[in-house]
C-alpha cells in the first residue's frame, strides 16, 4: 500500500469517540495509533498518563501526517479524569475479566457507539498498556466490553493494531465509502453490439473452418457465446475485441508492421 | 492490549488465501504482515522478490511468535511464478487504476475468498511494495481489487495494516469466534425474584419516610421499578443489591465494623 492515494487538499475529517490510551508506554505506538486514527476519520485521542511523559518526540515523528490529532490530544493525570465528561465507556480486552459486562466484537460495538454519538452522546473507548492491558479496576469504568475475533494461538495484538481495527469499523459504519470504484471509461455495451460482434465471430470462424460439422455447429456457437458473455463486455471491450479478432483473421500483411497492429486496437 | 490472552498450547490455525508479499522492502514490514497473519488464522505467505534477500533476520525478529509462519513462506522470483498455480487472484491498492475491474472492500472480497476456497480453489491475495504498491502490470494480473475504506486525506496504510484488515475479515468471515464471551457466573434472576427484592426494598423506604405523599407512591414505585428493571439483573446481582441495601437500613451497629460489611457482601 502506499501514500499515493491520499488527497492532501483535503481537510481531515473529524469526530467519533474518544480514543481513551491509558498509560500507554511507547511514542511510537502512540504514534501509529495516531496515524491508525486518522487513516478512520478519528480525531480525538485522550492520553491517561504517558510513561515517558507529554509531547513525546517518538510520537510526532512516528505519527507523520497524523501529528493533527497529536496536536489535538488530552492528557489526564488519571482514568477517572479522562473520562469524567463521557456518557459511554466501553473497553477493549483480549481476555475476560470475571466481570459481568457484556461483550462485543469491534462490528457491533462501533455499531453501537455511532448510534450514541449521532444520539448527541460523547463515547470513549479504552485501550490499555502494550504489555499488560487493562487492569481490572479500568475494565470495571466500563458499560462494555469490545474483544476482537482472533486465533486464540495468536491472540496478541498491539496497541495501534487494535486502534486500527476500531478504526476501520468506525469508518465503514460512519462514513463507508470507498476511495474509489470501478472507473467507468465506457458504458456497458448494449445487446446489439454484442450480437452483432457474435455473429460476425461465428461467420468468420465458420470461413476458416472452425466447425467440424454442421450439426455440431449450434452447441459450439451456444458454448462460445456462454463465454464471451461472462466477461459482461462494455462498448470499449466489444470494439477491443473485434479489432483484434479482425486482425487475426487478416493475418500481417507485407505494409503492416507490428506497432501498426497494436495501435489499432488502444 | 497484550499477549495475555493467548493460549501457547493450542496449534496455530491453518488455510486461507495465499497472502503474497510482491517485492517487500523491509523486514520488520514482512515480521509484522507474519504477525497480522497468525493474529487471524492465516498460514500461507508467498514473497515475491524480496529487496534484502532471504531468509531475512529482521523479519524473524519482528516476527515472534509468528514464525512459523515465515517458515512456511515461499519465495518466488516473479509474480507469474507466485501466482501460476492460483485459480483466483486479487490486488490490494489504495488508488484507482484506470483498469475496468471490479473493486471491493476487504468484507465484500473476502466473502468471495471465503467461498473460492469453500469450493476447492486456491486464492492469493496481492499486496505491493511499500512506497510505491502494485504497478500496474501487476494490477492486471488480478482479476478484481480490494480496495479499503479510509479517510481521503490520510489514506496510506502500511503493509501490515493492510494485510492486517484483509486478516481480520477472513476470520470474521472463515471462523467468527470471539475469544470469550460474557461469562455466565449467574443466571439471569427470575422475576419472583426480583420482584420480592422490589416489594422489600419499596417497604423499608415507606419506612424510612422516603414517599412523601401517598398519591406519588405509585409514580415514584414505578419509576424506582424502571430504573432498577433496566439492570437485566442476575440472581447474584439481586443478592447484591439486596444485601447492601439491607445494610445500608440497618446502619452501622456497635458490633460491626466495615470488613464485615463488605465481607458480607462479596
Amino acid at each position: 500500500m502506499t501514500g499515493a492515494g491520499t488527497n492532501h487538499s483535503l481537510a481531515p475529517l473529524t469526530g467519533g469517540p474518544q480514543i481513551i490510551l491509558v498509560e500507554p508506554q511507547m511514542g511510537e505506538n502512540i504514534g501509529m495509533a495516531a496515524r491508525a486514527m486518522a487513516n478512520f476519520g478519528l480525531s480525538d485521542m485522550r492520553i491517561v498518563n504517558p510513561r515517558d511523559g507529554w509531547p513525546n518526540e517518538r510520537a510526532i515523528v512516528t505519527a507523520a501526517n497524523a501529528a493533527h490529532v497529536l496536536e489535538r490530544a488530552k492528557i489526564y493525570p488519571d482514568l477517572l479524569s479522562a473520562v469524567a465528561d463521557l456518557n459511554a465507556v466501553y473497553a477493549t480486552t483480549a481476555r475476560e475479566r470475571g466481570q459481568m459486562k457484556q461483550v462485543f466484537d469491534a462490528d457491533a460495538a462501533v455499531q453501537q457507539v455511532h448510534s450514541r454519538i449521532h444520539g448527541g452522546e460523547n463515547v470513549g473507548i479504552l485501550f490499555g498498556r502494550e504489555r499488560t492491558g487493562l487492569n481490572n479496576d479500568e475494565v470495571a469504568m466500563a458499560d462494555a466490553i469490545i474483544t476482537f475475533p482472533v486465533d486464540p494461538s495468536n491472540a496478541s495484538l498491539n496497541l495501534a493494531q487494535a486502534v486500527l481495527l476500531v478504526g476501520y469499523e468506525w469508518f465503514k459504519q460512519a462514513h463507508g465509502t470507498l476511495p474509489f470504484t470501478v472507473e467507468e471509461r465506457s458504458p456497458p455495451a448494449k445487446r446489439e453490439a454484442v450480437v452483432s460482434f457474435f455473429t460476425w465471430l461465428e461467420q468468420e470462424l465458420d470461413t476458416c473452418g472452425f466447425f467440424p460439422a454442421p450439426e455440431k455447429k449450434p452447441a459450439m456457437i451456444r458454448n462460445l457465446r456462454d463465454i464471451l458473455l461472462r466477461l459482461s463486455m462494455t462498448e470499449q471491450d466489444v470494439k477491443t475485441l473485434r479489432g483484434a479478432t479482425s486482425i487475426l483473421r487478416r493475418g500481417p500483411t507485407s505494409t503492416t508492421n507490428k506497432s501498426e497492429i497494436l495501435t489499432d486496437n488502444n
